[in-house]
C-alpha cells in the first residue's frame, strides 16, 4: 500500500448528546474508548447536528409563536409557519423562494453567518421529540476550536477540526457535506503561482479544502445512523487558525 | 482501527497519457505495477485530463479560427478568442457571462452534455506544449464503463469508476471535484422513506455519492502533481449501471 495512504476512519459509539454536554470532552473518551489512537495532523470531522445539540440550539416548534409575515412565507412554500419563524430568525436576505409545489416548497437563505443554506440549516431530523429543530451552532469555528483545544488538553494531540453540514447546490441534485466552521487548517489551499506537471502556471486554482474533506468524511455519515465523528488520518493539509470565513464568497 | 474504515489510496506512477494511449490497460498495469491488488467493490477514481489524452480530445489553439461572436465575447471575458470559440464550440447556452474585472473575465456555460461548467469545462493546464487545451470526455459515462470493462477483463474484479473534473461553485469560494461520469455505482443515494435514529421519517434526503467520492479523490489529486488516479476501498455504496446523469439538475 503506497505510504500516503488517507484513511476515513468512523467513531460508531457516539451516544446520544443532550444540551450542555460537554461535546469535547465527550469526543475524546469515545475516540479513547473506542481504541483509536489519535495522532497528530488527524482531522476530527463532526457533524453539525451534535454540536447544535449540545450547545442547546434546539427550538421546541410548540413553543414558536409565528409572526404574519412568517405565515404568509409558510403558506406559499408549504411548511409549518412555526417552523418558517425559526429559519427566518436565522436568516439575514433571502435568496430565493420557491413556491408551493406539490409539498415542496423551498427557502434558500443567507444566514447570520453567511452562507447560503436551505432552511438557514434549520433541521427537524435525528432530535428528540417531534416537535423540535435544530438551529446551526451560533459561530462554528469557535465550536471547532473548542474541540480542537479539548483534544490538545486531554489526549495531548495537535489536530484539526471541521464542522459540517449538509447542503444541496444550484445544478446539481443530491446534498453534499461542507464545511460551516474549522479549526487548525486553512480551509482553501492556493495554488496559484505553482507550476503543473509540464511546467506551465497553474491559473486559479484554489482548492476548497476543508470542504473536500467534509465531503469525504460525509461518505461515512449516514443521517440514519449514529455516525456523528469520523477522522481523517494522513491527509496533507495547510493549518491555519482563521477558521471557515474565506470560504464565503 | 474500526472494521468500516475506508481508504484513498493514491495510484502515484501513472505515466503521461497520449493521444490513442489504451488508457483503461494502462490503468490495469500501472495499479499492478504499484503492488495494489484490486478488491471487488473498490472504486476507481481518474481524473477527467488523462481520460480527455487518451481520447484525443485536445485542440491546439493555434489551430483555431475564431469567429466573429467568440472574438466579441473573448473581449468582454478578457479571454484569448480561440480558448472562447473552443468553449463555445462545447456550450449549450451561456448561463452566466462575468466581464473582464483585472483579467478574471468569467463564462459559465452549460456544455453539451448537461453540466454547469466554468469554461465548458475546457482546461488549459498540464497539456504538452503551451498552446493545447482539452476538451471533456464526449461521454464520460462511456469511458468510466469502458474502464469498468477493463477491470473486469485484465484484473478480474468487478469495481466501480468515476471520472471527475474540478469545479467551481456558486455561493463558495474554491474548487471540489465532482463526478462528471460513472459506471458501476449508484450516483445518487436516495435515503428518503428511511427513518433517522429517533424513528422519524428522513424528509428529502438524497446524497450526491458520486460527488462526495469525487472529492474525496479530489484530496489525493494535487494539480500539480501526476496522481490522477485514486483508488477509494472499504465504502459501502449502492451498485448501478446508468451513469451520471441523473446528478444533472
Amino acid at each position: 500500500m503506497p505510504s500516503n495512504t488517507v484513511q476515513l476512519i468512523p467513531v460508531n459509539s457516539v451516544p446520544e448528546i443532550s444540551p450542555g454536554d460537554n461535546l469535547s470532552g465527550i469526543i475524546s473518551r469515545v475516540i479513547k474508548k473506542e481504541g483509536i489512537e489519535i495522532n497528530n495532523n488527524d482531522i476530527i470531522v463532526v457533524a453539525q447536528k451534535i454540536v447544535s445539540k449540545a450547545e442547546n440550539r434546539i427550538v421546541n416548534l410548540k413553543k414558536v409563536k409565528p409572526t404574519e409575515f412568517a405565515r404568509s412565507v409558510a403558506k406559499e412554500v408549504a411548511k409549518d409557519p412555526r417552523l418558517v419563524e425559526v429559519i427566518l430568525s436565522e436568516t439575514k436576505k433571502i435568496i430565493r423562494m420557491d413556491m408551493r409545489k406539490k409539498g415542496h416548497g423551498r427557502l434558500i437563505v443567507e444566514t447570520r453567518n453567511g452562507l447560503i443554506l436551505a432552511n438557514a440549516g434549520v433541521d427537524t431530523s435525528n432530535v428528540t421529540g417531534g416537535g423540535s429543530v435544530t438551529l446551526l451552532p451560533v459561530d462554528s469555528d469557535k465550536s471547532a476550536d473548542k474541540i480542537k483545544n479539548s483534544i490538545l488538553k486531554n489526549l495531548k494531540r495537535k489536530v484539526a477540526v471541521i464542522i459540517t453540514d449538509t447542503v444541496g447546490r444550484p445544478w446539481r441534485e443530491g446534498l453534499v457535506d461542507i464545511a460551516i466552521g474549522c479549526a487548525g487548517i486553512k480551509p482553501l489551499d492556493d495554488k496559484r503561482g505553482l507550476k503543473d506537471s509540464r511546467g506551465f502556471l497553474l491559473n486559479a486554482t484554489v482548492m476548497a479544502t476543508a470542504d473536500q474533506v467534509a465531503s469525504a468524511a460525509g461518505l461515512l455519515m449516514d443521517k440514519n445512523s449514529q455516525t456523528p465523528l469520523i477522522i481523517i488520518r494522513g491527509l496533507r493539509f495547510k493549518t491555519g487558525n482563521k477558521g471557515s470565513k474565506s470560504l464565503i464568497r
